[in-house]
């Protein structure tokens, strides 16, 4: 059956990463249908709006959604409901996708792009879990009013509702212990119990879901000392399964770790398995146009796709095999590029991809 | 005058850093009146509450508070409202100590300790101020309830709200550009403003702010991007100013990068100099009683007593000078011992710095 492939480049260098994974999708032996719509930025020149119905009627309809990246400083002054980033909340609420896997894997090749010392991180290869339509993200009442009570009473405040449903923590936790019974059976769930409620209830929950899983081992860390044991010791994490804001802030952070955040993929899902993938960084416009973004991390991205969404786990490790093999052959963006390997633009990169 | 400072060891490590503290402070030619109280764990052990109203008035009446640590493990069981993080919390609160000063400074003796690479990592030297009073920490209302509304009605659910107050936000930002006017003119305001209506009205107060501190060069940083620089190149920044949780991982994140929380204060301020100071490191259970903990970030947060709240510069500046001639003449303690340095435990520590 032919599956059907939306195809969302966005902003930025968005629709320049996107082409190199589509090269490589179309270079595979499935049948897609792949079909191209504007987002962010680019749509709301187009139509007004950063998610218009079209693009979004077509992510629904198809089997998943391939992504590149929303965003530039040009749209910064617009009203938050016309700003690109609302295109990926809009689409993350109305598909349900719910959990965002996003891994930190450090290639051996790159090693030297990390910040941290090689003997703090070599071999680094974590998996954050991260639950992605609820909390504070999506929580009501939220907005602006005049304070009525407390020290402020009559101050205009801003305030926003974290909010987490004990079936809505459940799923999520339920996805991250299947993660480490694939992985080393150790799972870290990240929460800030000792002040807020919605994460006394997030601890209790996992702890209930743990139950089901006597094969893992289950750790609590708080949030703020997540941070700290990131940078201090990150390969002492494994699967870290947390909230969509705390787990905002620790992908990134987890992600910078290996100096090479444009290598890295994520995926973000729904019950049925309908997915949304695409790169851990952003739209950088500051490149944009110049042909020399990393395609990787998207291309990586459509690997991921497969597996997930379209069930094609042997196509999926045939295009990490091929990304692994031109890390190995010396070919580099700008992005990771060292001295002694071979400098290449964003097309050059996807010609290397397909040729291995 | 003689001036009062209330004394508050609490639990684990606390009380033998803090005895370290209490003798350099005494060493000085300054008139102290300094009365000892129990708080957290301790204090729950002996009262039946982690902030005894005795502990609290003591506080209150006190021109500053020299605060251990608080914490161990025996306590996680208790209700929420019984556990010795309480004791912090309601400290902040009552006193209302809404400016949190967290540096994050590396000692070049130290540079080996920190997980980063020396050319990223050496000269350190960053500003944390976190809003401490306010936000999610504080906001009302939470709770655990039934889902009224939502794809989860009808089920469980924890909840609280992030709030903050224009005011409220004003004066921590003007201590923020205050901060900045005395350092290198830079301040990056961190926040959430893409997805929070908190986080808008917070940056818009900062900006408007701004425009009494025309030499102060203002930025803004979404909390995800500030968690991955501060990894990817952590000397970018010098002036951080941000809310209450957002502050609380950044924090501990930019102190870790240091390799050396042992060395890092803290102080918490209200609005008429009144101060609570203490280590940024926790409570250490796992070392208790042994002798080994290191005491400088409690002595480096008694120069900060007497700097912010006791307006003796030049005395925090003789116990600062004396604390980097220890670590120049290779005192370490365990903690960030490396071979060819003297090891000594807390109480020699304390020796030490007083000699010097
Ligand atoms: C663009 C923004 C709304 C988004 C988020 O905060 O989730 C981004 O940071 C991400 O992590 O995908
Ligand atoms: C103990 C805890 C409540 C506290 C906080 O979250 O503020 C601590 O992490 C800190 O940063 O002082």
């Amino acid at each position: 059956m032919t599956k059907k492939i939306a195809v969302l480049p966005g902003d930025g260098i968005g629709s320049e990463i996107i082409e190199q994974a589509v090269r490589v999708l179309k270079a595979l032996d499935i049948p897609l249908e792949i079909e191209h719509a504007p987002v962010g930025g680019t749509a709301y020149d187009l139509h007004g709006h950063p998610l218009p119905p079209s693009t979004l009627k077509l992510a629904q309809e198809s089997h998943a959604v391939l992504f590149g990246a929303v965003g530039d400083w040009k749209y910064d002054k617009l009203p938050r409901e016309h700003r690109p980033e609302q295109a990926i909340l809009g689409l993350r609420k109305s598909l349900g996708l719910f959990a965002n896997l996003r891994p930190a894997i450090l290639y051996p090749e790159l090693a030297n792009a990390s910040s941290l010392k090689p003997e703090i991180v070599s071999g680094l290869d974590i998996l954050i879990l991260r639950e992605l339509t609820g909390d504070i993200y999506f929580g009501t009442p939220r907005g602006i009013r005049t304070a009525t009570d407390g020290p402020f009473a009559g101050s205009k405040e801003g305030f926003d509702t974290m909010r987490y449903a004990e079936p809505e923590i459940r799923r999520i936790a339920h996805l991250g212990f299947q993660a480490a019974q694939k992985r080393s059976r150790k799972l870290c769930s990240v929460d800030k119990a000792n002040v807020l409620e919605t994460s006394q209830l997030w601890r209790d929950t996992v702890i209930e879901v743990a139950k089901e899983y006597p094969d893992v081992a289950l750790t609590h860390m708080y949030v703020d000392n997540a941070a700290m044991q990131l940078v201090r010791a990150p390969r002492d994490f494994d699967v870290i399964v947390t909230g969509n804001l705390f787990g905002d802030i620790l992908s990134d952070e987890a992600a910078m770790l290996t100096g090479s955040i444009g290598m890295l993929p994520s995926a973000s899902m729904n019950a049925s398995g309908q997915g949304l993938y695409e790169p851990s960084h952003g739209s950088a416009p500051d490149i944009a146009g110049k042909g020399v973004a990393n395609p990787l991390a998207t291309i990586l991205s459509a690997a991921m796709l497969l597996r997930y969404s379209l069930d094609h786990d042997a196509q999926a490790k045939r295009i990490e095999q091929a990304v692994q093999r031109v890390l190995q052959q010396g070919f580099r963006t700008a992005d990771i590029y060292e001295a002694g390997m071979t400098k290449v633009g964003t097309a050059a990169m996807g010609d290397a991809v397909l040729k291995a």
